[in-house]
């Protein structure tokens, strides 16, 4: 059978101490079957997003012990951050890249969630595909209130974690874990320091307010930077193509009299999601991915291999 | 010693007759240690450009074997097309791709060129990197006036092939063979059957006449689709970067009152040439090639080779 393999991206509750980020991403470098892509801590979020890619198996070992780091050195009662979280391990979803279907990492979601609950101790919610409640599908719906909001809600039936006793870790708080598709991290940064212009903008981009159906956005003051942020997962890039997510932008910027900064693409992204973007603005008619010189040797490397 | 690995773009005065341009193309399929990425024939231009990855032996022999093929089907007597051309094999570029330096890809352009005579009786010009004579560096200077009027001319001295008698090939012409960097095909189309307009934005974009250094560029007829079109090389993609020529074009076509349909990039092109423009119209700051996934994996099992 040929190599499954996955994409994972845990996400920490911590971007400001880098002697901590190292030694959260430490187990990653050294797991055998395990391939750390890349990670970007983000001070004004306080937040390290890391991507993985490999094997099931050796990129769950390597999670559990950046666990052990993550619940030594990180202390929710202390964290403050611009991005919304409810623990340590904020968020770990599983997605499928190679020889392996969703119905896989939904189940792979859903054993490692209960490992992790008891080596841990930290109660788990289960989101997206993985999803046991229609409404946690959300992540937003799972982290409403935040870690604060929680730690006394976590005892109402709707908020009842789907792993572990409705008691939030004493540090580490709670852990949502699932299985989705790739997920791209796309930000574009405004020129203002009202961030109600990215508010309001944000709300005109998502689709929970009406807007594109795979979009979900925030707005966010970058304070160093005085600037804002409308922050955004494309959550299905083939329906929602970033330059159609970003001229939109570029049009309500425009009524607030506010210019486009510039954009990040953050942590990894699919060669798709940027050739699809690259045709649209070039206008390339009849074009083809494997015109691309390092995507056809990558399939022929891929083809030597099986 | 790593393997050498070099491209191949050989270029056969042939874009209509789809069986002969199955039979140029079956030497490339055929031969162990030579890829081929890509055949794209084009009716208006009457050409067939090929796109070879591999070693420089296997590569080697394919195209003395496709020559033959070119000499037995294709009469320059009775070709017509929209590209200048000066043989049924009109141009035999060599690329370094990896492991080969731009000296060597030049040693092997001159050791090909004269076994290509030998072989095959049709004379040879060497251009680009590879030229013997300064003003050969440039294709146009080799192939001006095209294969009608050097037939007559090839006896001058400042005509004469780098390998051969002063005669050009009774069917086949002569062929242009050289060593070069990596070459994007790059053409716009525009909503006007006046070919005055291509030609005159060709010359506005084209080095030799002021415009982009490393932009070749001439203005066509698409007769069939009622248009016309700047038909480019891009010889240096990292100076003159896709996005800075489109949009300076647009700019010229604008003035002629005149939309731009559609770009096409031929044949096969970097990834890095295209990320570069889609991080240009999507201002995407501190965006490195390595957040790819594709391209990370392509790394990662170049890394296991070695």
């Amino acid at each position: 059978m040929a190599k499954q393999l996955i994409e994972c991206v845990p996400n920490f509750s911590e971007g400001r101490r880098s002697e901590v980020i190292e030694e959260l991403v430490a187990p990653f470098r050294t797991q055998k079957g395990c391939v750390l892509l890349d990670y970007r801590a983000d001070g004004d979020h306080n937040r390290l997003v890391v991507s993985l890619a490999g094997e099931p198996a050796p990129i769950q070992e390597a999670l559990l012990k950046s666990t052990q780091v993550a619940i030594a050195r990180i202390d929710l009662e202390q964290h403050q951050g611009g991005h919304p979280r409810i623990g340590a391990v904020d968020v770990v979803p599983f997605v499928p890249l190679r020889n392996i279907t969703m119905e896989s990492c939904v189940e792979l979601a859903h054993t490692f969630g209960r490992r992790y609950h008891e080596e841990t101790g930290i109660p788990v919610y289960f989101y997206e595909e993985a999803a046991l409640r229609p409404e946690r599908k959300r992540l937003e719906v799972i982290r409403k209130g935040q870690y604060e909001a929680l730690k006394s809600e976590v005892t109402n039936p709707e908020k009842r974690p789907d792993v572990g006793e409705p008691q939030l870790h004493p540090s580490a708080g709670a852990t949502v874990v699932g299985a989705r598709k790739f997920l791209v991290a796309f930000n574009v940064n405004l020129e203002t320091n009202d961030v109600t212009v990215a508010r309001e903008i944000a709300k005109t981009v998502r689709g929970s307010d009406g807007g594109f159906a795979h979009v979900k956005a925030i707005g966010l003051p970058l304070e160093e930077r005085g600037l804002v942020q409308v922050s955004m997962n494309i959550v299905d890039y083939e329906e929602n193509g970033l330059h159609l997510v970003l001229e939109h932008i570029r049009t309500e910027a425009k009524r607030w009299g506010v210019a486009v900064v510039e954009t990040e693409v953050y942590g990894m992204i699919p060669a798709a999601a940027l050739l699809d973007s690259v045709a649209y603005y070039m206008q390339i008619a009849d074009f083809h991915f494997n015109q691309v010189i390092e995507l056809r040797l990558l399939e022929m490397l891929g083809d030597d291999e099986t």
